[in-house]
């Protein structure tokens, strides 16, 4: 049986999990956001009903999914009664007992992806953690969770909160590192396109090996000539100099602990 | 006409280079490498010659590629004595002044990419960039070049620099994020596979907007509460949490300042 579903959050992870849902066959009911343009375009793709009330929230849902930015929850949630009905939220670092005290029954969905509204991803790949207060609820997550994705586990909040730290080093910081080469390049009138090869095959590379098999570069070899010739030439960017000699360095720590 | 050419050095960019210009019907006449097992193995896939020593390198190639860790190449070519033949260096680095107390002809080949011995990769979408002491030497290398990739460029010893250190930022210091993630996870005893499809579309992503439209995760929305659990969690890793802090700390820099 369809479950019927409320939105809490018109945001990019909001916006990318409600679509996918309803296009497996759930329906969403109804979109909260705070932000009104947010609520009503999200509902409009999802022929749902839109509020920017905590108030208007329908009490009838059969699963409430909390996408919000960690540190509005509780402001928001306060003023929502949800009758004990399924509440469900999508953070990877949030514990299951942070929603105990909106509801008797409570879940955690965590997709792991970056997600955009911009951009269309792949649900059936995408690896998602549930978690749940009771084996009734957690098998009802579980079916959601299989009807989008093919890579469903259970996973405690401990361990969940590890795994998002590990992704936002595998993507956030990731990302970083690609808009500072970036702005160096730019620096030099350098397209980005150039380094696009060289990071597609990076991120390839680690599919066929461990990335510590993986690692190359001047840091690895400790290749002192090279640094010291980068550190040079980053003097005008103290920021990313700095970035520079600590990574260099961690790296080098790591081999020489590990190979030597 | 097919130029003869001598192999400097049998490590990862050496092994792949080689192969692709032999693949794209030059002759490799020899390979010059201090480990005598990478240098019997390499010359064997090229049916070329091998040697250990510098005094046995052929004196009457067209062209010599040097790919060897920028901090021995003095040591080694000190050694050779190239008759003014063309001496071509692989360094992202070095700028192509340092072999003139070599040869009269001199030349810089850098193919924009990580190699690694294990892995091919298509050598056509590769970025080559070529610099020489002159118009005859840079058609040479030109020439080399686009027989074996797409994308040819002349750029000058500065501007490779730059491009050598957006290169370290894309590719070596991501993938010491990849290992850092790995160590995370396989401390929670989680495999470094759930973090696949994160890695994958991170880079993707790229291909289709700028990384700074990109960018996703706590430090960009400046979630307190995420990055104090995340910190808290990292406890046992203080490494990994100074790096955690500085990298949260340079992305809410960035976009405050370029967004707000």
């Amino acid at each position: 049986m369809s479950q019927r579903i409320v939105f809490i959050g018109a945001g990019n992870l909001a916006t990318r999990l409600s679509l996918e849902l309803k296009k497996q066959g759930c329906t969403i009911v109804q979109v909260f956001s705070r932000t009104e343009s947010s609520a009503v375009n999200l509902a409009q793709k999802l022929q749902a009903r839109s509020t920017t009330s905590p108030d208007d929230i329908m009490p009838d849902a059969d699963v409430y999914f909390v996408a919000l930015k960690d540190s509005v929850i509780d402001d928001v949630l306060t003023q929502i009664d949800f009758r004990n009905r399924l509440l469900v939220h999508c953070s990877g670092s949030l514990p299951l007992s942070a929603l105990k005290k909106y509801s008797a029954n409570t879940g955690v969905f965590y997709p792991l992806q970056t997600f955009s509204k911009f951009r269309e991803v792949d649900f059936k790949t995408i690896p998602v953690f549930v978690e749940a207060c009771s084996k009734k609820n957690e098998s009802i997550l579980l079916q959601l969770a299989h009807q989008i994705s093919e890579k469903v586990t259970v996973l405690d909040s401990e361990k969940r909160l590890f795994l998002h730290i590990a992704a936002v080093f595998s993507c956030n910081f990731v990302n970083h590192f690609y808009t500072i080469a970036s702005d160096l390049l730019a620096s030099q009138g350098i397209s980005f396109e150039v380094v696009q090869p060289l990071i597609q095959e990076t991120a390839i590379k680690v599919l066929y090996a461990e990335p510590q098999k993986a690692q190359t570069g001047p840091a690895i070899r400790f290749d002192e000539n090279i640094i010291s010739a980068h550190l040079k030439a980053l003097d005008s960017f103290p920021e990313y100099r700095e970035m520079y000699k600590e990574m260099s360095e961690s790296i080098h720590k790591y081999y020489k602990f590990i190979y030597k």
